[in-house]
């Protein structure tokens, strides 16, 4: 290991090799679930010498781990003697061009920082998760994030047009493409994007762009029944042309919570609903955007005038638009605490489930029946991107016995799957979910998977551990 | 083979093995530039009939060549020797969802099938092209197939959730995911999704829905810059939040072309243009759909605004705007016509290409100066999804001679990849494009697809010649 480390050293400088204490930052994933020992970190600056470490590495013998922002929740990064590689130093936004509506990036670049650079062209990124001012570009495109925006705008392979990847054995792969239409060939992006660092590192990107909203009309009503959710969420997409760009729901459960945590907490309404459901559409045009003479937004009149509408047929209990930035980000703050709403308790159990939305009720009655089967005492928190069929679902066992989590983790599984659902919605695999994945998934589709990274990684040195079970 | 065939028609039934006379319908493509005599076309009628006949063939080393609707443009179906499987007993829409907005479909099923079991629920399945009455889904997510609708919803992989597949030793990967988030994995779907069958044969298919626009306002302009026009779209995109449906440039060699042609045909404005685009824009919302009181449609009223805008301000040149579905018929037969027309006069080069859109006026004029230099009396004929950056650009030389055809093949791609461009956009590889994939497709990108051919198909039976050069 020494003459690789000083192999390195020369190729990148003794700055750009930490080993030792230095590693330390690196170490722990965010939730504290996992640490390990690097054999050291590396910080290429360049594609070039990505590849040539990539190269010496393979050559070694030796384990890579590609290590981004560390804001993932599974395990994805837990590096155990290996060489973790780092891009915080590629993270350049080479290019952003506004009529294509693309930016070409270094894989190190941070989310937010291409929120910021796209903005001064009237464009977003629509990639928008709570870590997202830590979390690099590479990271967020090797597990396919997610996040608020998915249902307008899809995750973010959906924003993606082109990569360029370094293989396991320093191999560079030219995907750079900035068409939105070609067929040449099997589709090796969408392959990479998602796949964790397991058959290569991406290290540049061109993202798609999209225009920035020029009004917002935000709302949060009260419901008492998912299926009226999902109702007025196709209502409300036919309204306004498919311009909804978040439908958060969160339970009584979840505002109760709220409530108890955060500071200076107000609910939402008077009166307690079963549901809280957080709306934002979203325009560009000018026309339903800009105030008329008597002051009134036409997005947001025509938002006033569809739950009015809704309130009538019953569906919607009560609901409160919002008339400034200042309100709507009051609404919003009530969504954003989940992350750490969730974790304030322990022991728990997370879990980041997809089910088909006309799913969802059902499962939920179903699952807590099952969990207080196992373990009378525990509860449940919950926060769900609804639109997407997405849903956080956090049980606080009584307990930290193992046998008793992997109990209630499997039990959960098996409503999702009866379901038609996915044990992984936006989180990935990592190292914390490949016992699900073992269980869960299709077993001719795990076994082409296997096949796929032992084709592309015959030595089995990028990310060893991770996403797949052993075979 | 002769046991083969008698296992198969134990399996199937002999009406569903046919041979010699019987395959005649199934031997040539529709082009007619290939034709072959397969060993037999067989026809299970379920998934579990089509696994146990690749299970057979492929123990038996027989290649398969998947036919669908046959209305492929690149050969992808030639299968001399091979047994060619039909699907086409398999078409059932098996379930439509209005509110999860999922179809449920056998790949037997006509595309244009699919569109008409899903009006009734004012749904559309927005995959839309001129062979859409033959074309069956399995072919068009087999070759990811485009269209006039790509830029509002993506090609045939945007429309799809899940797919079924069978593998070529007749395993069967369950991928019928109706989830909008699923990070359990691999993307096995997008990996088979363009693989024209080389991969595995897709057996069953979960599509995504769009609402049905409830109005269209459509319109043709006259330009005389390729420029003005991606900006007018831009400006377009902006103003109806996205909702510009196609943008279909045809230039000034076309219209004559059409005039030439078509019986009946008049020209679009009284002057002639450089271009003449087709515009249409979709609307979902009754508030910009419905007509008013004073008869106008808001959308339509929209259009014709931001055109006068735009003739103001000097980018377009001319503009009608239908006022009834007869109108905008007639707007569009004049675009419909495109295939027919490019293949009127022989000997033809077609080529389906792809560009980054601010590279397309220097391409067209970069591109006559190359062909011209190999053959002089040469002309080109084209038409343009402009908003996707895509070109349907076909030669006409003054012989047929392979090496001129082919050397004018390789000039255009030059000027196409020396663009960041892709030489094939949208009808895939298949046999004809081959040649191209060698030498242009990133070495290492080609490398990686022979690895994963080789792992998924070690025995190279699948659809065996097509997209891949020989390694």
């Amino acid at each position: 290991m020494t003459v690789l480390l000083d192999e390195l050293r020369s190729l990148l400088g003794a700055a750009n090799v930490l080993t030792g204490e230095d590693t330390a930052g690196y170490r722990r994933d965010w939730y504290g679930r996992y640490e390990g020992t690097p054999l050291a970190v590396v910080r290429p600056s360049s594609t070039e010498e990505a590849s040539q470490v990539m190269a010496a590495a393979y050559a070694a013998g030796v384990s890579m781990v590609p290590i981004s922002g560390n804001t993932g929740t599974s395990g994805g990064t837990h590096g155990q003697d290996a060489l973790m590689i780092s891009l915080q130093r590629m993270n350049r936004i080479a290019e952003v061009r506004p009529l294509a509506r693309t930016a070409i990036v270094e894989a190190g670049a941070t989310v937010g920082s291409i929120h910021e650079a796209v903005a001064a062209h009237d464009l977003i990124f629509p990639l928008h998760f709570g870590a997202q001012g830590t979390a690099m570009i590479g990271g967020a495109l090797a597990t396919n994030a997610g996040g608020s925006n998915v249902l307008r705008y899809g995750n973010a392979r959906a924003s993606c047009q082109g990569i360029e990847v370094v293989l396991p054995d320093g191999r560079v792969m030219n995907l750079m493409s900035e068409l939105h239409k070609d067929n040449s060939g099997y589709d090796l992006r969408d392959l990479i994007i998602g796949a964790e660092g397991t058959l290569g590192l991406i290290t540049r990107a061109v993202l798609r762009l999209q225009p920035k909203s020029r009004a917002h009309a935000t709302a949060m009503v009260g419901m008492e029944d998912l299926g009226a959710a999902m109702d007025l969420l196709a209502r409300l997409q036919v309204a306004t042309g498919s311009a909804v760009e978040a439908f958060e729901c969160m339970p009584k459960s979840y505002i109760d919570a709220y409530l108890r945590f955060a500071e200076g907490a107000t609910p939402p309404f008077a009166d307690s609903h079963a549901y809280t459901v957080l709306i934002e559409i979203g325009v560009t045009a000018p026309k339903y955007a800009e105030a008329t003479a008597s002051g009134e937004v036409p997005i947001v009149a025509l938002l006033e005038e569809l739950l009015a509408e809704a309130m009538e047929a019953g569906g919607v209990r009560d609901a409160v638009v919002a008339q400034s930035e200042a309100q709507r980000a009051a609404l919003w703050k009530r969504r954003e605490l989940a992350a750490e709403l969730s974790v304030a308790r322990r022991p728990c159990i997370d879990n980041d489930i997809a089910l088909p939305t006309h799913a969802i009720a059902d499962f939920l009655w179903a699952v807590e029946h099952r969990f207080k089967a196992l373990d009378a005492g525990a509860e449940d928190f919950w926060v769900s991107h609804l639109g997407d069929g997405n849903i956080h679902y956090t049980v606080y066992p009584t307990s930290d016995d193992a046998g008793l989590k992997d109990g209630i983790v499997s039990a959960i599984e098996d409503e999702v799957m009866a379901r038609g659902g996915s044990f992984s919605a936006e989180h990935g695999i990592g190292l914390s979910k490949v016992p699900s994945m073992k269980r869960r998934k299709d077993p001719v589709a795990l076994d082409v998977m296997h096949a796929i990274k032992a084709a592309l990684d015959p030595k089995g040195l990028m990310n060893p551990g991770k996403v797949l079970p052993p075979a």
